[in-house]
């Protein structure tokens, strides 16, 4: 049986929409785990000049559903959520831990 | 325990040798299975300008070593076994299954 596969640079740039076709942001790139292959997770950010003093928001790969009419990602993220949301800036990509990798999948409520 | 991670947009582009450090090409893209999230492979290409009517050769994720010195992959390929190995032109992505798996990782001698 064939797997739906992506290429990594189809991903990046593409526009993430919220449910109500909302335009949020873009996938800047993809987070990968060296030893096992894994897409941890993909970074969103919200747009400024160039991306320039924009944070990334780490978003669970499962999120990611894309919807071919939009040409993008629909993304069940809300205001509130993404207030207190993980993220972090350009800069300073942070260590990649379990610790941390649940604590994004749990904001979003997404099994780990 | 903090996983080593990359970012997708640092391995597209970046330079692969062989091990006597010959410049064989670089890394296009990655390939990701969506279900899973799992990185398939890397596909390398030998450049030609920009990219045009060049193949693809899909290379098992664990076969990429990065070298600080060279700042690039290192990759255990010979003109041999390279004339002998899976490829795609750029225009068609082969539909991804286990037997094309299995057969690309064989190929290389890695674990599947």
């Amino acid at each position: 049986m064939a797997s739906p596969t992506i290429a990594s640079d189809k991903v990046e740039g593409t526009t993430v929409y919220d449910t109500k076709g909302g335009k949020l942001g873009s996938i800047d790139h993809l987070v990968i785990d060296k030893r096992s292959g894994l897409v941890r997770y993909a970074a969103l950010e919200f747009g400024g000049f160039l991306g320039i003093g924009t944070d990334r928001y780490p978003i669970p790969w499962p999120m990611l559903r894309y919807d071919t009419a939009l040409d993008g990602y629909v993304v069940p993220l809300d205001a509130e959520r993404l207030e207190q949301a993980p993220r972090y800036t350009r800069d300073e990509t942070p260590e990649y831990t379990d610790d941390y990798g649940r604590r994004v999948y749990d904001h979003y409520g997404v099994a780990w």
